[in-house]
């Protein structure tokens, strides 16, 4: 209702009250958790407004830039993940869902390349089905915070080729799951298998998240890495990478994936005699990691939170 | 690179730096206007996820329905814009962009119903064509911010007819440009005409912005309401509605589009005699607005920044 003398009265929006009137017809969140994440969208999404003074045709091309980033997804792309992960967005939600304690192995993004079903291997198996590239002798073993080895622990590894393309990219080129697949630990938690070394690679820049890199000056290229998913009854899988070292792209990673403490050696060598015992080809290298596991219950923040969805 | 005790270094992105991490990668800014922006965006995002500390289900709902609002789009659909203005965004830029001085007719939200080539009618014309509905006399002036009428000024009005439709809504149903229609302005600044009492409406919810509004407890609706863009030469245009007084979504508008100023009398009239004077059918109902417009150059803030584009 107007007031009686006609002046604007509170009960109708104005810039200086807007995230209160937006927040206040919250009137019956479908739960508490949706209330407090819609709280602090509305705010922000405010703050962002008011802080820049948005102009029309600035908020126009917002909305054309979030528009194209949704029709741009189909089956085999997902550029809103893109854009997620291009703002380090992913990479904050994975940190604080992941914070590790007593020298657990930290989690870094599971990327778009990964295939659920790759074949369970023999230790020590070849898994560069093409024999491209330098061969990689790749080894280590999964233990606890403790030390104590792990067996039977399930390891799921995936990596380029040396060209920078996963199997899935390029299906009538690569053998179906080359450089993929799941190995179980020995008794001793050692695991080694043979790859090939992995290369760098761009993600995809003919979308909105191409052209938003490009206004800022950004390259789109990940560092040459391996991934990893572990898992073990009764310890807190981990989803990560190794980078290799000395790769140019470690400190800008276009996805921000990098940890200081995922970063190895990738070590070359011309060693017949090395190659013959490792069953590699000559020259070859050799990388090592070990992974570390958290028992469950053992103070992994975040994991476990309730919730009944977000928007 | 590694530091030599093997601790984490502040080159890599973590839980603590994250937005310095993403902001220091944009190295060449296509603009200084866009680095504004995308320095606010950064900021604001990274700190809504540390401030819900989201988790890696509810992200996944996010980008969900990130991706679902950008495919709900089509030719006759923004479910971005719907987004925008659910969320009081479009309303807040709106604000930020018009802020008006000296009793200048208030803005609001153009809507997704504007047609941009309604027929120019002779004043007083009855652009209601099917003859449905309380009939409406709708009259006022134009004037400027000292009360001096505005002559040939171009007055463009469209309204929904007595079910709560536009004609480009139902065009099997309605006539053609039925409840729309430009008029210039007499000498003294006067413009009538005859229409049809408009009606509340639903936003269409059948799209994940339907989904949100459930998910708060809200309803999808706007409060009655009439259409208005009002350009003189020399005056900067308002874009703007007149509301029915005593609507019951007048408080509650899905878009948050009312404005005190802008809430009018429909007065309902049984009165064979003026309905006669004012050829309507009896009874009908009357509505008065002048419309105030400021010179340009009068000091509305924003409208003019340059801007080098956002996202």
């Amino acid at each position: 209702m107007a007031t009686d003398n006609g002046t604007p009265n509170i009960r109708y929006f104005t810039e200086a009250n807007s995230e209160e009137q937006v927040i206040a017809r919250i009137t019956h969140p479908k739960g508490e958790r949706f209330r407090e994440i819609m709280i602090s969208l509305i705010g922000h999404l405010h703050a962002l407004i008011k802080d820049t003074e948005l102009t029309q045709e600035e908020w126009d091309n917002a909305i054309d830039f979030l528009t194209r980033t949704g029709q741009k997804c189909d089956a085999s792309r997902q550029e809103y993940i893109l854009l997620s992960d291009t703002l380090g967005v992913s990479m904050l939600v994975d940190a604080i869902n992941h914070r590790k304690h007593g020298g657990a192995t930290e989690n870094t993004v599971l990327g778009p390349f990964y295939v659920a079903d790759a074949p369970i291997r023999e230790m020590g198996a070849n898994i560069n089905l093409d024999g491209k590239g330098l061969p990689l002798f790749m080894s280590g073993k999964v233990i606890d915070i403790h030390g104590n080895p792990i067996a039977g622990a399930l390891i799921d590894t995936w990596m380029t080729n040396e060209d920078g393309f996963y199997d899935v990219q390029q299906p009538a080129i690569q053998p179906k799951f080359n450089l993929r697949g799941r190995f179980y630990t020995k008794e001793n938690g050692a695991y080694w298998f043979r790859g090939a070394r992995p290369r760098y690679y761009p993600l995809p820049t003919d979308g909105p998240v191409g052209e938003m890199l490009l206004a800022m000056g950004r390259h789109p290229y990940r560092p040459a890495h391996i991934h990893f998913i572990v898992n073990a009854p009764g310890y807190i899988p981990v989803t990560t990478h190794v980078f290799m070292r000395g790769d140019i792209y470690l400190e800008s990673d276009a996805v921000f994936g990098v940890k200081e403490s995922l970063i190895i050696d990738f070590i070359e060598k011309d060693d017949p005699g090395e190659a013959a015992r490792l069953g590699v080809a000559n020259p070859f290298c050799t990388a090592n990691f070990d992974f570390v596991l958290q028992k469950e219950g053992d103070g992994s923040s975040g994991l476990f939170l309730p919730t009944d969805s977000s928007t």
